[in-house]
């Protein structure tokens, strides 16, 4: 976290006022990475998988939520502080005091709980009172006056449901169909702790897949069969077994340990995603809620964990059997008709959903996180050599003799080619590479003396800090295979010996 | 309009719940026309200009917006009608009655004014009671309790400024430097009524240039001093002269119509983006706001305008000389020191700004609305054709013979070489021409008896309705080098007659 925020990944919103917690501000390389996270993500939903993409807005009316069911099961059990009046929430208190997850419980039990437990205010030491419902959206209001109430959204998936109309029409009665969501969500933490993970405002990208109940099959399902999957099961986090149970998408299917192929072909989806973010597939699990844990709208729901070094296994992606609650529920509350009519199997139908919704600041922390290498004196970021903010440095070995003009010509003509590459001229050559590697860029250009006589020039590896020489004139298609993973640096040039 | 919403550009939201006015979604085909107007502002501001983008959040503290002046001045006068206490914003109802612009007239003189011209409620007749102040941003509460107020962003430069400390060392010292960011704005109008026009929530762009203000020059100046732009200056709209004055870059400033060079830059910038966006050059010009309807922070704003048939002329950019406003205020009320040392100048400066600010929604309006075009019985939309969200159309002539299956397989490949693809089989041929005609599609490719036979299919020009037939082989590069432009239909295959 140092790094990310000295070196403009991520920075703490409103630091000049003292902070808010709970907001996080992307610096210039935080931004494109996230860009890059985003694009990856709509190369796997929107061209992948062929799903549409709607842009809804952020402040919605209460009569959404209401039908939603958020306004009334949106909420989080909070805690006051007898003594100093500061509020919690229930749950982070019990974790940190006790390292037990409560979540899910009743309040009852939660009190009970804290009774037994010993848990207490952090910042006083005194005794906590009544547990409470604290409903978690952002509350305001639309036009003047105070009458028409809304909410900042919780989820950006009720954006989709209530198009739902608009939506069957241009999907012109195919089944199963997809819609994506790419956008801020909201969430009002009590008293948020956990930096980056536990954020108010953050970025989701969310997929609602509209099913017939009576056909729960992905067309492309036999792509992903035989993948393998690492499933913690409610059964055994009911029974506080941590134990882990690694099946094939098919197996999950005929075994019943997930609802329907649709959600095996997402699980392994995610995987797959996660793994092209730099995730290593040893760190990602995925982890069933139990009962009590699950949201509302949810009859199953997986949550896809990537283990961290700094807050253990984090949640980054929910993967949810959300049945045909919503479109029962708006259709219910709106009055308007939101089944569909099968003309091949002559009947109507009331969709049900499987949701992919992901995280998108999460997923960036754990790769930062797994990037982060130290290695001897150097440290640098194993970001994915695609996925990296700053492509390419180009650097004059020396500021003099006419090399940092030979140098800004590079960069140039790198950049007008479509590359990130940033120009550094500043303190001595070493310096430069390691702030390089410190941001994760995967190769450094250096023009020297001899570029000047013959016209060539080094290729550094961020990952082995190996050199080679190179021609200029081959360099962008060079740069361009070394990045997409084509070839390896030692397959380009002449080894440069240190 | 119909068609946009027919078609899937535009929805107005939450339309089961019979809608809110000044909320708008975007359909799948507006939220990829949406993404790439973003992709190509990028190309201007990031590549082209190298500025750094940050994402920062759209919920903001009270103190932040107190600073920027936002708390105190963000207000919309306003008037409620004494019979049906429906309320107005006066200007709108202004200007609706009588046609004329009373912004940035006092209270009194908008009293006076409604007086005289005898404007009344619009729903009911009454007569319309005192005109007072209603602050435009949408207020909420962090955390739990209604002590820490908020405010959804009025605009997302806030989140700049007061990063400005990070930034500045990112940027290693260098001036001028640009930062900037794309994400949504709010305004909690009074009672929209212009559709996408004047939405409540909307995308915007936004570029800060921080620059020393004895030294206000851009270095790319020259590239741009001759290119011309219609000023309308507040000189002559003061005496209501609707008259342009007609000036290249270099005159603008020698003459001081504009404020400095960078400002007579980014005017050139702003008019060459909208004429990438389809919008004639013709269509655009640069309206000075006078005095009265400057936002606070402002000493010369320019509103880049765009003629449209169903609103007039449009404001789509607005490029305002912020002077140290922001910072200034910012360093008051944080008490951070937000100057910043000029090395070579041996001088502290507090950086001035240029901004450019761009909203996405109004530019995707117009840029529809000048594409629709009717042409006998045809109506198309000529959209430019890197802009269109679907660039080829796929359809097997008859559903018959194995045509539906190449057809498919040819759609498949295309997609898979990057090309936003559709594959349509519904309906007459002539029929799918024409639904492919409304959405844009610049190309579309039949698949015939005689593909079968020889392998070349048909490729038909959106404008022209011309056809030609050419090599499947050839098809990726082909459609390529017509969609950006360096070929036309004509010379890429032999003419079909029809």
């Amino acid at each position: 976290m140092e790094l990310a925020k000295r070196r403009g990944f991520i920075w703490p919103s409103f630091e000049i006022y003292g902070g808010v917690g709970g907001f996080y501000d992307f610096g210039p390389l935080g931004t494109i990475l996230k860009n890059k996270i985003i694009q990856k993500w709509r190369e796997f939903y929107v061209i992948g998988e062929g799903f549409f993409e709607i842009d809804s807005p952020s402040v919605m009316p209460e009569e959404v939520l209401k039908a939603s069911g958020h306004v009334d099961h949106f909420v989080d059990a909070m805690v006051e502080c007898k003594k100093c009046g500061t509020a919690f929430r229930t749950a982070d208190l019990a974790r940190e005091q006790t390292g037990k997850d409560i979540e899910g419980m009743s309040k009852e039990e939660m009190e009970q709980f804290i009774g037994k437990n010993r848990v207490r205010c952090p910042d006083c030491g005194g005794e906590l009172g009544k547990i409470f419902d604290f409903n978690a959206m952002f509350r305001t209001t639309i036009g003047p006056g105070s009458k028409r109430v809304a909410y900042l959204r919780p989820e950006t998936a009720q954006g989709i449901f209530i198009d739902f109309k608009r939506l069957q029409r241009y999907a012109r009665g195919k089944l199963p169909f997809g819609v994506v969501q790419i956008g801020k969500g909201y969430r009002n933490e009590i008293s948020p702790r956990q930096g980056v993970i536990r954020l108010r405002e953050f970025t989701m990208a969310e997929a609602e897949v509209f099913f017939d109940p009576e056909d729960p099959h992905h067309p492309k399902f036999s792509n992903c069969a035989d993948e393998k999957i690492r499933l913690w099961r409610a059964e055994d986090e009911v029974e506080g077994r941590e134990k882990l149970t690694e099946v094939t998408a098919e197996q999950a299917v005929k075994k019943k340990f997930v609802c329907n192929e649709l959600m095996a072909y997402y699980l392994v989806l995610t995987k797959k995603f996660l793994c092209e973010l730099g995730i290593p597939e040893n760190a990602i699990r995925f982890r069933e809620q139990t009962p009590g844990q699950r949201a509302h709208y949810s009859s199953e729901t997986w949550d896809a964990e990537v283990d961290t070094a700094r807050f253990g296994w984090v949640e980054v992606t929910g993967l949810a059997y959300r049945t045909d609650y919503d479109l029962s529920r708006h259709a219910e509350f709106s009055k308007e008709d939101l089944t569909i009519f099968r003309a091949d199997k002559k009947r109507k139908v009331l969709c049900h959903v499987i949701e992919p919704s992901y995280g998108i600041d999460r997923p960036l922390y754990c790769m930062l996180e797994h990037a982060y290498t130290t290695d001897g004196k150097r440290k640098y970021l194993r970001l994915k050599k695609e996925l990296a903010p700053i492509e390419v440095g180009v650097f004059p070995h020396l500021n003099r003799d006419g090399m940092p003009e030979k140098a800004l010509e590079v960069h140039r003509s790198l950049k007008s080619k479509g590359f990130m590459s940033e120009y550094d001229d500043a303190g001595s050559i070493g310096r430069r590479y390691a702030r390089a590697d410190e941001i994760g860029i995967p190769y450094c250009v250096t023009i020297d003396h001899q570029t000047l006589k013959d016209g060539t020039a080094t290729i550094r590896d961020r990952d082995t800090a190996a050199q080679v020489r190179v021609a200029l004139a081959e360099l962008p298609s060079i740069l361009r295979s070394l990045i997409c993973g084509e070839v390896q640096l030692g397959e380009v040039g002449e080894p440069v010996k240190k």
